[in-house]
């Protein structure tokens, strides 16, 4: 056995023994430190760099790292093998996608107004926002000899009673407390119900006197991150929010790895235990802490979620979702209790499922496209989901149509050297100076925040700007030179956005050709995608009155930008709209309200999809996309008046 | 830290740590040996004596030791302390009555023609047997890029189809491997469902060419003992039985010892725990593996027990139960699923609970009522159920009445010095010669095996023969001498039925006038509880046309001697059948049985039920029932031929 041992810009080291020949991210991954591996360790993504500090390590080098790099020590530890002891170096940026869990402080209004807009939103489309839990007080004659009917009955008659119910039936968990709970309070209580039709169930039961707590938890479980939000399900009220990295990205950062790792041994349970043990179960942990609420005080919950994100997490095997013909297990489900999946909440919670409408349009687009509002308008709006792919919904309150493009993770800061999510450290925002090409930065995490990485609304603007300054050309290769501009022997150019020695970072940041090459893929499947969308419905980019962005991608997103580099159709800056996390705002309203819940499915049955690979036009459109802004200049008119 | 050795009579020692002045039951306990304490530690019962061997004890000398016995080494556990390193004998006799788990050999007729008769008997009454699960074959079209239908449409369409159902539910476990099992089975599958009106439950998935394995579990949970079968659903065919002692006899021989047991901090979980997680889930891998069924593949469990059990079953607070206005949680309740007492069966299993129609007359009285089949009957019948306490049932098709009497546990060997479980070295029955006073004896295990002590049956027979032959008077009191008659320096006497020499135990195996009295006391409550109950109903026993004896006294139980010691009224040897366990046969016919399951609670609806405390002529009855055969012999006529 070998010492390893992992140092780290801002922690202390971590020992641990490996045998000899072991894969160096498979013992990172045995010791629970985090390397970022989108690409499941296949020597893919060049994400998993760490630096050789001392020792010995069995590694290639690959087209990841540059000679220069491989003498400095620089490793792809996927592809590294365990030679001897050993001390490597594990940046910050090698686990930026695997983001903290945050809760956010609800203090600031900004936390909280999007799920108050949607409220209002949903409630003036006639809506009621309201659901099947109840809170009622019930008293009743203590028992005596002469009454001694058994506390069951006793409760489900006064029950009956009040609620003019047929049916009662009491949680196992309210039976299991009850000859206590009824003696301590002096029969005298206030119960949790849930009412359908003329049956109720009990599922809590306090005293008449105490304040009685009925919450929810809404949930968006994206492919890198996981966002939530804790609710009292009788006012609608926030109580806790919060957000997590997707605990499932070490095992790939796109639904295709992921499908492939649970196809092997065990491997659907490693990826539940990883979305609900390590990221859900903690994430629910910390909100209810902060709310001072009971893990068995949650009685519903509702998931937004692709397709693959929600079989995953139902432990469902995901391999059909991507193999012809394409089947789910699942679009909509009625199965699941939170007792299932071992969640932390009341066993006995039913769990919701946002609809999904095929394999590629999931319950979070669904629940996003019923937040967005866009189904009960008679204008024709655009919507645009930026997650770790990207997902359309164009049309109005009499038809609507969907569709998926292969983005990738672009937006959230995959496929990029320098990427990384929307969090503490990243470049959310960027302006450089024409004439010395230096940049100005906005970073998240405020003053006296080092750069990390560049998040996607930081690429949108360093790409815009390279482009403005004439650094880059419309295919996006380097065309001038300078200080900041660096090449390789083979000629391939990189933009400094920061020196390592103003960074917090090991390394210069630098976007290079082959990162503004990814992102220029991305943004080109957005743009035809929208293209070829609107054809096949004969209309065109003039007749849309409204566009929502919705996503991961940052609420630091300069829509001006994107127009420019062509990601977006060229429109009144009026019609863009940001929306943020349009799936988590659907699943809070289907959570709270049982006719939200209703009409999302009637959307989602409502919604045709657009298969763009069956499209002839589609690869044609997408090549012409993959300019700066456009082989077609004529389609971006405004871009003109801004050079 | 003292040296604590345990050495037994047929194992291996077993060597400890404790600190001085530890419990030494606690540290048996602790340490897993078994060591029975009936009345839980309090000194009362005496059960827990062990044999100083070596080194020291601090433990004082109590009523149930003579000197002789403490001079010899004989101490109670209970009220020993470590005072050193100390080495103690365990003998058999402190630990019979945990009875070890026996699975029972399906190959002999006996094991299965009573679950036979209730099914002929209670199909003879017009009731169906038969339960809602059953197996239906689906073959659906395989999906294609024309018919993109998710996996759980297309089976509940199918189904809905098949079954003229309006509405469809997968569990979640057929939901979560639903995908790769229709795929296998190339769509062409069996369904275990459960149909309940236009609504169908999906439980399991198998292949169309796979052998169904549809089980259920049918369990009397005895205060003592624990008794249950596996059972085809589809065919009621016993598929393994087992027994095995109820683990929570630690805590206490009794109910009302168990129910202040629970009180104590974490007491309710420890009694959950040692039902469930000692002694039913050992039972059921048991009884699976022998009939090679899957955990998952038990989809319904009915438990019948009194009401403590079934409320200590549930982790239920039973104290409520034993306490003036005594009221349990509940009588019936559906609210129960196997996951919720973590069950290995199917989570989702239904747990149906025989009804309790009081305080002291449980599930297991209307389940053996029920199966008694005396409600079906014109004539007068008495159904006598002698558990660790007696219960009575006495009418016809057009009333019943049930009480409880506190008889003990004397007829399952409880109470008595040298007392046992009906099982192997229990002697189920003895004659004495009348001149010798040698006695014979059948005893439980065969040929070969030497005798531990005395199990219910056997009591009454060796009871009945001293008293014939002239050995105690009517009092129960030693009026002859000889080798086996014993007398203590009080004058006390005792019989010794078997010499240590002949014997599978330390000591002798005698039989003393405390046992003697206590027996008479049980059998005096029952008797006088059954003229009671007959006078409050103006009937008198020469009414009874049948009377149905049931219980764990065992099947070696004669009846003739039962009448002889004024136990049983004095009727026609004919009018008497043993039943056996009643309880368990009832729970089999409720289990399989939707209707029966639907009699039975109209059963116990209509059983009233006497309160024997509040009857001013019981304690007179009960202490002129306290003599061989009772203080007015002329209520035993036959007795006078058989002298």
């Amino acid at each position: 056995m070998y010492k390893v041992t992992f140092k780290f810009e801002n922690s202390e080291d971590i020992t641990v023994f490996a045998a000899f020949g072991e894969n160096l991210l498979e013992v990172a991954r045995k010791t629970n430190v985090a390397i970022d591996a989108p690409c499941n360790g296949n020597a893919a993504c060049g994400k998993c760099k760490v630096k050789l500090v001392k020792g010995e390590l069995e590694s290639e080098r690959t087209r990841h790292i540059s000679q220069e790099e491989y003498d400095q020590g620089w490793r792809l530890s996927c592809i590294s093998k365990i030679a001897g002891d050993v001390e490597v170096l594990v940046p910050d940026i090698a686990s930026a996608y695997r983001s903290r869990m945050k809760v956010a402080d609800l203090g600031s209004a900004e936390e909280i107004q999007i799920f108050e807009k949607t409220e209002q939103d949903i409630s003036e489309a006639g809506i009621k926002f309201k659901n099947d839990l109840e809170v009622i007080r019930v008293t009743m004659n203590p028992p005596s000899l002469d009454d001694t009917m058994p506390d069951n009955e006793r409760l489900s008659w006064a029950v009956e009673d009040l609620c003019e119910a047929e049916d009662v039936r009491i949680s196992f968990q309210v039976l299991q407390k009850l000859a206590e709970n009824l003696r301590k309070y002096s029969f005298d209580v206030q119960c949790v119900i849930r009412r359908k039709g003329n049956k109720v169930e009990i599922c809590d039961l306090i005293g008449a006197k105490e304040t009685p707590v009925v919450a929810g938890l809404a949930v968006d479980i994206g492919t890198t991150t996981v966002s939530a939000v804790l609710v009292d399900m009788l006012t609608g009220k926030i109580l806790a929010k919060g957000s997590a990295g997707n605990g499932q990205i070490r095992y790939g950062a796109d639904v295709i790895n992921r499908i492939i790792e649970q196809q092997k041994v065990g491997g659907r349970k490693r990826l539940q235990d990883a979305i609900i043990g390590e990221t859900l179960n903690p994430l629910i942990d910390t909100m209810c802490r902060e709310a001072s609420v009971q893990e068995e005080q949650i009685f519903r919950v509702c998931v937004a979620s692709n397709t693959t994100m929600n079989h995953l997490l139902l432990g469902v095997d995901a391999d059909p979702v991507r193999m012809e013909p394409y089947i789910p297990t699942f679009f909509e489900t009625n199965s699941v209790f939170a007792g299932d999946l071992g969640l932390h909440t009341n066993s006995h919670a039913k769990v919701l499922i946002a609809p999904n409408i095929g394999s590629y349009v999931g319950g979070d687009i669904t629940a996003g496209t019923f937040a967005s509002m866009i189904w009960n308008k008679e204008e024709m709006s655009l919507f645009i989901d930026l997650g770790t792919n990207g997902e359309l919904v164009f049309g109005n309150s009499e038809f609507m149509m969907s569709c998926a493009c292969s983005a990738g993770p672009a937006f959230e800061g995959g496929d990029i050297s320098c990427g990384m999510r929307a969090t503490d450290g990243a470049i959310e925002a960027c302006t450089i100076d024409k004439e010395t090409m230096i940049p100005t930065f906005k970073i998240i995490g405020g003053e006296g925040q080092k750069p990390v990485g560049l998040c996607g609304s930081g690429i949108i603007d360093v790409i815009s700007e390279l482009f403005r300054c004439g650094i880059i050309n419309p295919k996006g290769k380097f065309i001038r030179e300078g200080e900041r501009v660096h090449r390789d022997k083979y000629g391939m150019g990189s933009y400094v956005l920061a020196f390592k020695e103003d960074a917090a970072s090991v390394k210069d940041i630098e976007i290079t050709e082959v990162d503004i090459d990814n992102f220029i893929r991305a943004k080109g499947a957005i743009f035809s995608a929208i293209c070829v969308m609107l054809r096949s419905l004969d209309f065109d980019v003039s007749m849309i009155d409204h566009i929502y962005v919705a996503g991961g991608i940052g609420s630091g997103i300069n829509m001006k930008n994107a127009v420019y580099i062509g990601m977006f159709p060229d429109v009144d800056m009026e019609k863009f709209s940001y929306i943020g996390n349009s799936s988590l705002s659907g699943a809070y309203a289907i959570l709270l309200s049982t006719e939200a819940q209703r009409k999302v499915a009637e959307v989602a049955h409502n919604m045709t999809y657009l298969e763009l690979s069956n499209e002839p036009t589609y690869m044609d459109e997408f090549v012409a996309s993959c300019f700066i802004p456009h082989t077609d200049a004529s389609l971006f008119p405004s871009n003109q008046e801004a050079r």
